[in-house]
């Protein structure tokens, strides 16, 4: 299990985790086997999308803005926005090894989402080595 | 593979089975691994989110209610927004197991989502061992 | 790894990929384990619910066009809602091995979600098993 640790700077942010992801799976030198990314938070997302065109980003961030519903949200916090996102993307992902390398397809980039920043935060690594 | 059964009260419930499955992985003596949770329900889903002020929970619910579109829904028992929810929250999640237990947030809690209840229920947990 | 190739017809569409998950499963011969699903694509996505009635399907494609909000999108492709539903809805699924067979309740299918089409797409399968 290894720890990759962020600082975000925005309420709402996609900091692109991809070259991260890639180098833990490299330096534990698996052949094949799954990567299962998990964020210990209960107001972020783990999410796979689009790294060529950052309007892509900023897109998604602003459609999630709007989806959340306009009601009497009770959490004292004034947070319960992020939480629902969070429920949304999900905070766990899972993707697969193969020929030493992470299976992506050529769009594919690995986001951290951040709904409730700024805050330091943590993503965990795990890899189920096949061999 | 183990089968968890619980039983719900409400149309739209969310229910904490995070000691359920924290037994699991613990008599299932695992050091190291990954521990897959799937509910084989089309009308339910399983998140993570805070465990600790349950007005989080009463939020996620309402706000969700929200989220689901007034259409004119085909499908004949009435019930299209609780398949609409299962598939926007999920109904599978993997999660990581390290020094025996499972690596979870100081807020994260695991929840079994009803979207179409009082039903009984099932959650099957599958643990993959590293060792 | 193995790879499923399909080819999609409309813009939006659910593609039952159920028994392709299957034969994989049973060609493979594993007898416990899991099963990794993903869709190399940004605009597409795998979900898992109700294959018996069609009407499902339909109301689960309206509902989500009806989420995606209306607002001005930067992302120059005119594709931005298909990245938005690709994140709600996810595009890896990750599913148990029992007794020779995918774990699935009576009325799971498993989908490939297209968001963006008609175009060919690729669905990529990784099994790690247990025994």
């Amino acid at each position: 299990m290894i720890e990759i640790k962020i600082k975000t700077k925005k309420r709402n942010e996609l900091i692109d985790i991809t070259n991260q992801i890639k180098k833990i799976v490299s330096k534990t030198k698996t052949i094949t086997g799954i990567c299962v990314i998990y964020t210990p938070h209960t107001t972020a997302g783990i999410i796979i999308n689009e790294n060529a065109d950052p309007n892509v980003e900023t897109d998604l961030i602003n459609a999630l803005e709007k989806i959340v519903p306009k009601i009497n949200y009770l959490h004292a916090e004034g947070n319960s926005d992020a939480h629902l996102k969070s429920t949304i993307v999900g905070k766990e992902k899972t993707l697969i090894i193969e020929n030493k390398q992470l299976v992506l397809g050529t769009w594919d980039g690995i986001y951290f989402f951040e709904f409730d920043g700024p805050r330091e935060r943590k993503i965990i690594v795990k890899i189920i080595k096949e061999k």
